[in-house]
């Protein structure tokens, strides 16, 4: 056998193992968050390719526009004034990513520099959170209540941070639907936001990737278009509404700020076999009907996890009661800890993520984020039972 | 009206304005590297897409293994077993990337520190030298014949740079079908350079994207075949071979290795919708009857290119006559500026791109390269008449 070869010289500095790592499922997954794979248009987009490629399928052969195809964009567009009364120019304005997260890490890229400061909610998207400890950003983390964030305590931070000298370089926020917390942020603390961030120059990036989730209430207005000064950066995904695996996003803002995202986009443009499939289906009129059928579906195995949680949990603990979206937050009593028992509870057959996971700081070890989107509404009624039974056997609720 | 809001001092340091762009194409385009829209398989992929989504279409709805689907990395490795004679194992030894272009990204990223020294040919890939730059490698092209990198070349230039202090981390080559220059590395010159790479502690990295392009002549075997210690990093695509719109590539390289790239992959594994669409498409066995035509057609459109290059201008200038692949080399004599001709050349109808965008130290102004698989034959042989005429018009050849 020769020997080796040996790159351990030759790494880049501080560059981490990252092995790509293998998805596991427990009997009941609460922990990834899938959306509903009973309510995939399938035959839609199977539809959508055979007509798309017979017209346009020689354009395969073309890279396309580096931002994407260009009558996505205008569908991305038209979509985002016609439901969030939103102002996007599909030519300079918006680009189309793979997914929501290369535009997020693409933003992160743009705008921090190690030791720079981010602003978030107290708990957030794990995605989110790694790339931004990825480029060495300082996350703190804002106190939210079940309106969103406290406007009071965000001001206070804020001053804090800058006499402390610290460069406070933007807040980032899923305000619907929030990814782990379950609510809305409010229409008057979105009015309050975005007043205190504009006077301390900093600017709002708005995750809005589960808007489409609603089954119920009145939507809230999205920050892009209470601003009109190019404050708020705006990302968006058809992950939810169509499916992850068509890894198909979109960022919109200020052309300024695409032009310094994409010094960071890698393989050219976004997959257009993708992108023409998506568009075809959308122009089809399909896209708003499945939405209206899943979020049907998803009040359903919302109400299954709710109805499960009382009964299983009663007083020992308390959740959020989410319009939308696909997460529940479960909070149990000061001491008690879900994160110790996580790997264990995927064993006996439940999975979930503790809240320290979502946490800058590591909190949260009393609560965890059930999704409630996979799992049939059976599935999600039993597992929340055989979790607050786990949860007994091995002490950590009474 | 409000003001705007400025980001002027929130953008990270020293990232370079990149707006995404257009693609504009002249009437005769010779300058982006188009695959043949002519045998693009569009209705095996249509096929594939109904039957894979019937069968599998529920896994749309989850984030895949973060690898890629595992069914078409199995496929991958198989046919690289079967037609490249490689060993990879397809669970830690090969991942799936948003194209070429994203694997290489990576690998740059994981492997280069600014001030590092990077060997490449004396021309190569734009991306991959866009690439380069934009993590501050320091390149270093090695000067090439028809027969590929020259020994002596490689060696005295390891040992200059090593005498001067620099880190020299890899040499990336295209060995097989070289972009720009269209060549193909032979194999004695394949041994001598892992010969004295391996002496010097310098892995190799391969971009084999236009292998299955070869419509005459002998495969040549890889590097990755010739080495059984882990020297080299080896990537493909299936851009050349189904489309570049499907943006599907791969990596194969020591688990060591693929887990430090991937601290780099952003948002999330490879697009689902077109792996799954692809894997169905190879097993139905679609992949090596389409490569085959496809490389009939290529050979006819090189063909006419050649056979306009000998009519058109004779002994004004010389070109490469490649095997396969999609380029063809031109040089005009010392003196003659192919780059300052480029913008008014590409009005007047015909487009291509000048040497010196190829090079590291933007050398090449008397050369250009001609890709000819997008046009049809009779386009090549007419654009090449015409790029003649605009050349003798302006005084660029006589």
């Amino acid at each position: 056998m020769p020997d080796r070869f040996s790159y351990q010289e030759l790494f880049a500095a501080g560059v981490p193992e990252t092995p790509p790592g293998k998805t596991r499922h427990a009997r009941y997954d609460f922990a990834v968050a899938y959306p509903n794979p009973d309510t995939l248009p399938l035959d839609g987009l199977a539809d959508a390719v055979r007509s798309v490629l017979s017209r346009e399928g020689r354009d395969l052969a073309y890279y396309t526009d580096p931002g994407g195809y260009p009558e996505l964009r205008r569908l991305v567009a038209e979509r985002l004034a016609r439901s969030r009364n939103m102002t996007v120019d599909p030519d300079g304005g918006l680009v189309l990513t793979g997914g929501s997260g290369e535009a997020i890490s693409m933003v992160i890229q743009a705008l921090t520099d190690p030791g720079d400061t981010v602003l978030t909610e107290e708990f957030l998207y794990l995605g989110t959170l790694r790339s931004l400890h990825r480029y060495q950003a300082n996350v703190v983390g804002v106190k939210c209540d079940e309106s969103g964030i406290i406007p009071e305590e965000l001001d206070s931070t804020i001053q804090r941070l800058k006499a402390e000298g610290r460069r406070v370089k933007y807040l980032y926020t899923i305000p619907t639907f929030q990814n782990p917390l379950g609510w809305t942020m409010t229409l008057e603390r979105r009015r309050q936001t975005l007043e205190i961030t504009r006077r301390h120059g900093v600017p709002v990036f708005e995750d809005d990737c589960y808007i489409d989730l609603r089954f119920e209430g009145e939507d809230v207005v999205s920050f892009h278009s209470l601003d009109d000064t190019g404050q708020v950066i705006y990302v968006g995904s058809f992950s939810k509404t169509i499916a992850p695996g068509m890894r198909m996003g979109y960022l919109a803002a200020p052309p300024e700020v695409i032009s310094r995202a994409w010094a960071f986009k890698m393989g050219g443009a976004v997959n257009h076999f993708a992108a023409l499939t998506i568009a075809e289906y959308v122009k089809h009129g399909g896209l708003e009907q499945h939405v209206q059928e899943q979020n049907e579906s998803l009040r359903v195995k919302r109400d299954a996890m709710l109805a499960s949680l009382g009964e299983n949990f009663g007083n020992a603990a308390t959740w959020t009661r989410p319009e939308g979206g696909l997460y529940i937050w479960l909070t149990l009593p000061e001491g008690a800890n879900l994160e110790a028992i996580q790997e264990q509870a995927f064993q006996e057959g439940v999975g979930y993520y503790s809240g320290t996971q979502f946490s800058p700081d590591g909190r949260g070890q009393n609560s965890a984020r059930l999704c409630f989107g996979y799992p049939t509404p059976e599935e999600n009624y039993q597992g929340i039972a055989e979790l607050a039974q786990i949860l007994e056997r091995h002490g950590v609720i009474n």
